[in-house]
């Protein structure tokens, strides 16, 4: 993730020639094509992975009424049978239920070890459709169909798919990588703009862990990558090629793949402590506040200058994101509950907590061992008092 | 497998050397241990391939009733941390409800990503508890402590872990290897005899597979092994070699482990087809039906002699085992259901039927693009005519 192109260099990206990162995993390597109207050469593409495969497309309400048509229309060009099931929008289809309603309907449509899953959606939808392609005859093929800008830059990448418990988020899932990953930044246009910005937060995310270069980028070109058009396919192509490189380096998270959690082991938390309730708080969102929460804590710590976090603060409220957990509508939990709800979270090791902190932008680094008694205590500088609560 | 130890070979195990059988997997090798009360020593085994965990012990009430205490004796006596959750004996608890059970009380239990998931029973809780495992934080360690005589010479060994769909057996779960394997000889002496009976099929599964010899060192030693003793061991450490050779050969069954399936595609429509009712057919029932009609079926094919079926039949027939779909008590299905049955199975293809069918005793071979006509055309001389139903 070294070299910014320029912008006559990603002059090119179109539907027939996007731009492509490939993710090299040995037998498991697939390609990620980003660019705008993917989705209409879908068909196409999918056939050329999964030759003769019938598709078993996931999806939710939202995201069908937007984009399933044209998706159907490009498998039926292609020769390709398809089923259509559809979930509910929003975190609480990724539960048990939502599972096992996606397992029977795939299978009632008799598809076969060979066939494929094709997840259209979020990343609701790619967790789960994910899930269950790994498990459906244990191994069924899967592509990625992100249409969220969060799904796009973050989660339809890298093989990991999960459920949420009612004990914590993502908690039950597996490692199963996709055959192919279509990026459509066109069908980013009908995405709200909360949901747009919250997947801003997870491009923040990559130039925080690793790249002041492509921090500085965004706080340069944030307005037109928002803004739609080539810059915003070249950030997404960036941060694909910064997770696609992570995941190479360790696949199964043994190590430096936890870098990618910045900000998730507050935000997991706080979506916890919100009931995952979307009108509150959505993922993107706990992920902002996480972040800057990081960062003021590595602060507290001694790690971080107060300017280095400062200006990760700036730029995420720019973006519009919150960064502070007295930002959340009707906040009620203390710092021991967040303590509670972090000792669930998958990044906990024999009890002491691991976080990923910061020595300045671009420069986050694991931490294992953090004491959980002085967690509590920035975090009681942290919450709102009990009069200011939104 | 082919040199038979002769008795005098086999006189050492013990508690303390037990059979050992390496299941060779590159770095998801392990060892399976086959003697007499190994569950009162697993604790220090248990350490010794996940120093420290803490072990959430799966087992069904059944099977806690007799093996539960000296396992927790065990894991005290080596310092490890253990919790138990209960499930209800029987095929009913490999179902979504049973794994999201399984997996909350885990969760609630903390286990975190390095602990150790102990499946303490049957095949049921095997599979049920390995794919809670697997998908726990997307994979946890796994130590099979199999009780049943099926449990030990097959599903505890080659990482193969599934719940049911109303679809069909074993439709949803994941390859996810132990960490180690104790097949404890003494715990099934308190197995119901006709579920010992059961395990003894898929013993003689292996005989039928690739060796001859082994079916006639069963013919040999049914009584002895039947008794208890030595020739018990033996007998379960030649089928679990044999297991373990095809497993290491194909782990994700993409080649010949699907011999391993020999008697499963007709096994599974009948145990479906009987709504997996265990007082009708127990799942090795099915398999010893199963087995019997692929090689009748490779009869009526003009692929195997008479003889040889009638020789499988008769010495199933010897250990108490149904052989016939006449057996089944309340049998009501009719060929069209059964082929219906089988089309949701796994081995299937593009719409044609895989099977495993046999040129003779120790030749059995993967038969694709069965035409599923003459499977009907079999059946109907199969099924028991409508007055003599059981
Ligand atoms: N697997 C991973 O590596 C990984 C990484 C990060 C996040 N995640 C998971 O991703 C999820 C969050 O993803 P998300 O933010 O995409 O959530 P989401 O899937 O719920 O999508 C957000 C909302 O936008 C709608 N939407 C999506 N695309 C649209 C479009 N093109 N037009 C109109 N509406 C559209 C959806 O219907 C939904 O209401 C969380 O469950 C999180 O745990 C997973
Ligand atoms: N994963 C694989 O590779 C694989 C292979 C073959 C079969 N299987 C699965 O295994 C299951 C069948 O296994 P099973 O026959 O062991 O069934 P099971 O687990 O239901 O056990 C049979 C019965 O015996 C009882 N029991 C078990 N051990 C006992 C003991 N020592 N003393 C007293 N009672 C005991 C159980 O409580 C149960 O009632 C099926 O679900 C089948 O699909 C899986």
């Amino acid at each position: 993730m070294s070299n910014p192109a320029s912008p006559t260099e990603f002059e090119t990206v179109t539907a027939t020639s996007p731009a492509v990162v490939p993710v090299r995993l040995g037998d498991r390597s697939y390609d990620v094509l980003i660019g705008p109207d993917l989705l209409r050469d879908a068909g196409r593409r999918i056939a050329a992975v999964a030759p003769g495969a019938a598709c078993g497309i996931v999806t939710d309400t939202t995201v069908a009424a937007h984009h399933l048509a044209p998706l159907q229309a490009s498998l039926d060009e292609a020769g390709l049978r398809h089923t259509v099931v559809t979930v509910a929008p929003g975190e609480g289809s990724k539960s048990y239920a939502g599972f096992a309603e996606v397992c029977d309907a795939l299978l009632a449509a008799r598809l076969e070890r060979g066939d494929c899953v094709v997840a259209l959606g979020g990343g609701v939808v790619g967790d789960l459709a994910g899930f269950a392609a790994a498990s459906l005859k244990r191994g069924m093929t899967l592509v990625q169909l992100p249409t969220s800008l969060l799904a796009q830059v973050d989660s339809s990448v890298g093989g990991k798919t999960a459920i949420n418990s009612p004990l914590g988020k993502n908690l039950v899932g597996a490692f199963h990588q996709p055959s192919l990953v279509l990026a459509d930044t066109a069908s980013l246009d009908t995405l709200a703009p909360r949901e747009f910005r919250a997947g801003y937060a997870e491009l923040v995310k990559y130039g925080l862990i690793d790249d002041l270069d492509f921090f500085q980028w965004l706080e340069r070109y944030r307005g037109a990558v928002c803004g739609g058009g080539l810059e915003r396919v070249e950030a997404i192509r960036r941060a694909v090629a910064a997770k696609a490189a992570v995941v190479a380096r360790d696949e199964f998270e043994t190590g430096d793949r936890a870098l990618l959690n910045l900000g998730h082991t507050f935000g997991h938390a706080l979506e916890r402590l919100t009931g995952y309730d979307g009108t509150r708080l959505v993922h993107g969102e706990g992920v902002a506040i996480g972040m800057s929460l990081a960062f003021r804590y590595s602060v507290h710590e001694g790690l971080c200058s107060g300017q280095d976090a400062e200006r990760v603060t700036a730029h995420l409220r720019a973006a519009g994101l919150p960064t502070s957990i007295g930002a959340i509508p009707g906040w009620t939990a203390d710092a021991d509950a967040m303590l509670d709800a972090m000792a669930q979270d998958k990044k906990v090791s024999r009890g002491s907590l691991t976080f990923i902190l910061a020595r300045g932008i671009g420069q986050s680094f694991i931490a294992r061992g953090v004491v959980p008694e002085r967690v509590r205590a920035f975090l009681r500088d942290e919450l709102p008092p009990d009069g200011e609560r939104a």
